[in-house]
């Protein structure tokens, strides 16, 4: 393969998602995008999409010939991508799956089917390295897993961890629903699946139990929605085993002190508008004083569309196919 | 009739229109809501749409008692109102439509029907007391027409008259639209029916040619979608056949200056701030220095939701009833 | 006392909170307001600041007549409002006082000083009716305070509790702040004072070891910063020393269920549009399922404005004085 | 000069039009930032104020050595700005000038003074290659002269135009004012200098003036203030002495079609998300049908703070050092 032209393909090219990753793609050195599907807007062209897109008409993803693309992004809804995925592997691509579908295999190994290597390149970055099929990581995953790593692979966390997220609205997606009318929207504030029921529950404890060797610490995850277009921010409380020591953020220097898109916020607390726009999260890490026992509060910030997917997707093409982790991307 | 408890109806109550109705009638201290229809949520309580809205079921407008109500309020969609407002005069109600289906009555005389009054009070005040059937102004021409009428009385109009207008996202109504979406609207601002393409100009050119008395100026109106809730503000330049003189303000002043829900602001133009949560128009006028010919600048702002509909509606059922006539509203 | 005829003075009227007090003692029919003052915008009317409010001229605190005042409201700033406070008390009127000076009485009552009644009518009813000088309480606490009272008060709490809350910017104040303006806090959200450093904390760690009757539970409590103007909604984390039984909302119902300003929510949990405009609180309790010990998250929704600063101040006065708890306020 | 590697400064970097221009100069392939000032923030580093500009401290101008720069870029403050601008230009440095000082230059040639060139591009890029000092043009002049230049160059305008403009709050600066704060401007809209009395005006009139060869139109302008953080739209009504033919755009094709930075819009007519974050003017014009005299309607976009400010001036700085002139701009 000519690495500097890679053949790439978007599936559900004009949610917020597919557009963000057009955009990337269109903007990265060594790939142009060769297929866009819609079933919604099928037959235009996807520059009337995003503007520096290509000028090739969009698809219904029925229509599409997969076997012209060396990379298959799927940002199809979540049931029905990884039927895609596959038949996208099948027709020789790569593959980076954008919905939840593979991100937890455990049907899959059962059924011996090929198995998607979960696609956080700050955690997985080996394994991903050529591999050929992703599961692109949750938002709200992404930004969890990169705040409690240091402290779930040291078994520090001794007592259920409670993860209280916002996110912005593009979040939702693009489908028109009433309760995400900017008339409903803005000005409130409010919060949903309330008491452990987001989908992205068994994704963030199946990679914190194999993070933590099995000593699973117990999670509770409350998302809340913000009247912004873009951003998910995470303050997360977690009981320590122990105090962390004079420098408390000594744990995430060691492990992600070197990452390109992981930035260590010393003075302060991350805010949404330090990573928008960009591929980085932003951690922080803050003891509380005088509790009987040791509590710390991890502060994470990322863009969702980015470093919660399309830019973390890129990342993962990137190292699947060699080429230098952070090329097109903001960090 | 006993007007210490009018019966009212509201068809299509779970608008934004059809709420900020049931919201003014439950605190009316001389209405009851006695009927509410939604085609979307019928079956639930009325008080799950507003919460301060009586115990009663929503029907589906088919099914509705239309000869239960004293007084009809057709919060339906443009095409389809005129219809139930018809039947619900036929069962002996009054009637107020929201709907711009009965504001330019050309067709209703041609064809012999009753005709509606257009429920301007500050414009038609006599004969909308003792009415039995009103079109309910739209937004924009509310704000335009009381902008306009003491210069169109006056003969004071030399030339094409441009109503820059911009309103909240509420105007659009609450029908699932992808380009309504929060992740749309917000950050963004934008024109839409550029070109004199815009529903309302008909009945705006209506009004003003009987305010003009024939001489009837040409309109330009462009409306624009703000990333706000509620509010409309116009600023409208109008070319003057002569200088108004020292106080530009007169005409209104002798038109208006009585008027409950008129506010003439002189110290500066008037923010959607200072009008929205109430049924007031604020107007200013600014004559512009240095032309060759005169030129005004009259602004204009209210809140599309009352005074552009249901405030205005509720306005119009007072005097039609006899009710002291800022009964229930805020000024 | 006549009080159909209250003569209120509101010391600090140009804020956020001072506004809303002016707006309500203005449309409440039992009071008058008589004095408003303002060190930056002395000299103009209070009709310019709200426009309900008397023609009287704002004065600066130093030239105000507090014994012209039945009821003085001080809204002056944290360090400054006591001494203002001790002096209406002095010149004879009874005294709420909105900031946190007054809210924990410790050094008060070394000092021999009159002692105000913390003014959480849900709790303090009785001590609230007849007393002379009222500590309002914090926005925040408010909150905490009415939805973490039924478990304080059984002694249902085994664990820290994590309060995480969420504020509209005039929570802030209306001084002019860099970190305040439009172009920063649009698009954004960001924590604030983490790590158990927020002035609030004092009040709601002594107002609830009061209701815990010893059994003090450790708070951890972090703020944040939302993108809207109003509206303060906290999603708090409560480990409980037993379940709750089959209605978790049974102890909520039992001591607020006749609550006028209390709403509990039983389909889902408040969101701040549910009360923003309102006096009310709105309360829901979601048990986590599925975790080693009980877990309990209760959501809590107020306008900060007004329960959780005017309006409460409202209900304070109508208590003091035998006027109808409700009177003037929305619920 | 080695073009590979241009020293450049940012006097007043810390404002939104400074710290745009960091990220600018930060990311431009020919440029370092050798010198950033700032009196509010003297002695942190550049980056702490843009992530991505170097390691170095800001300075006060007074301490600045602008001997150090190939190009100075001033945002200073209108007034104080082009002082500095001649002593830049004294020390060696070339200079574009972004404050409104130097685009009007009676002055100066009455004085003798060194002449600025007006730095849009799109009208005068033969006298910016190669000069030395720059005079940026402003927000809404930018937009209004490109949409109207086609017009103004063929004598087409027949009577006054009207410029109605609205601009996101970045444009009104980072100084902390009461009127800008988010709890004031959100959900409000607001004209503000109604009655031709805003500053860019005599800018306006001055570039009409000489494009339209003493044929000089009147102009009315109103602009307003947007609840976004960046954005300019302005919708421009125009008389014109004939009407446009069958292809209405046709002027603006054969002036504009082949400059990377403007785009014609065909199909409706430009929003401000169409072009925030770009360096690119939007433009439509919509023919208004079955007036008695020809109207044109001219909507015009960009980002107030990139083609109406810090990238615009990029631009300027490519073309006088002979760079490409797209280099380091979206487009």
């Amino acid at each position: 393969m000519n690495y500097s032209s890679v053949r790439t393909g978007v599936l559900g090219a004009t949610g917020y998602t597919g557009r963000e990753l057009l955009k990337l793609l269109a903007a990265h050195p060594r790939t142009s995008v060769v297929l866009a599907t819609s079933q919604s807007e099928a037959g235009i062209s996807a520059r009337r999409v995003v503007r520096s897109a290509p000028d090739l008409p969009l698809v219904r993803v029925e229509d599409a010939d997969l076997s012209s693309c060396d990379v298959v992004f799927s940002c199809l809804p979540h049931g029905d991508s990884a039927r895609w995925a596959r038949r996208a592997r099948a027709a020789g691509a790569r593959v980076v799956d954008l919905s939840s579908d593979l991100r937890v295999p455990d049907t899959d190994e059962a059924n011996g089917d090929e198995i998607a290597v979960y696609g956080l390149p700050e955690l997985h970055r080996e394994r991903i390295r050529g591999c050929r099929l992703i599961a692109n990581p949750g938002c709200y995953p992404t930004a969890a897993l990169l705040a409690l790593t240091p402290l779930l692979r040291r078994g520090l966390i001794s007592g259920p961890v409670v993860i209280n997220a916002a996110s912005g609205v593009s979040g939702a997606g693009r489908s028109a629903k009433r309760e995400l009318l900017f008339a409903e929207v803005a000005e409130d504030f409010r919060a949903y699946a309330v008491g452990n029921v987001h989908r992205h529950l068994a994704e963030l404890r199946d990679q914190s139990a194999r993070l933590a060797n099995g000593a699973t610490p117990e999670l509770v995850f409350t998302p809340h929605l913000l009247p912004v277009k873009q951003g998910i921010l995470e303050t997360i409380y977690v009981p320590l085993s122990r105090p962390l020591g004079t420098d408390p953020m000594a744990p995430w220097e060691e492990d992600f002190g070197a990452e390109p898109f992981v930035t260590l916020v010393r003075d302060g607390t991350p805010a949404i508008q330090d990573v928008v726009g960009s591929n980085r999260v932003a951690i922080a890490v803050t003891p509380v004083e005088g509790m009987a026992s040791p509590l710390l509060i991890v502060s994470a910030a990322i863009d969702n569309l980015i470093k919660g997917a399309a830019g973390q997707a890129v990342q993962n093409m990137n190292l699947m196919l060699g080429i230098p982790e952070t090329e097109g991307l903001s960090c």
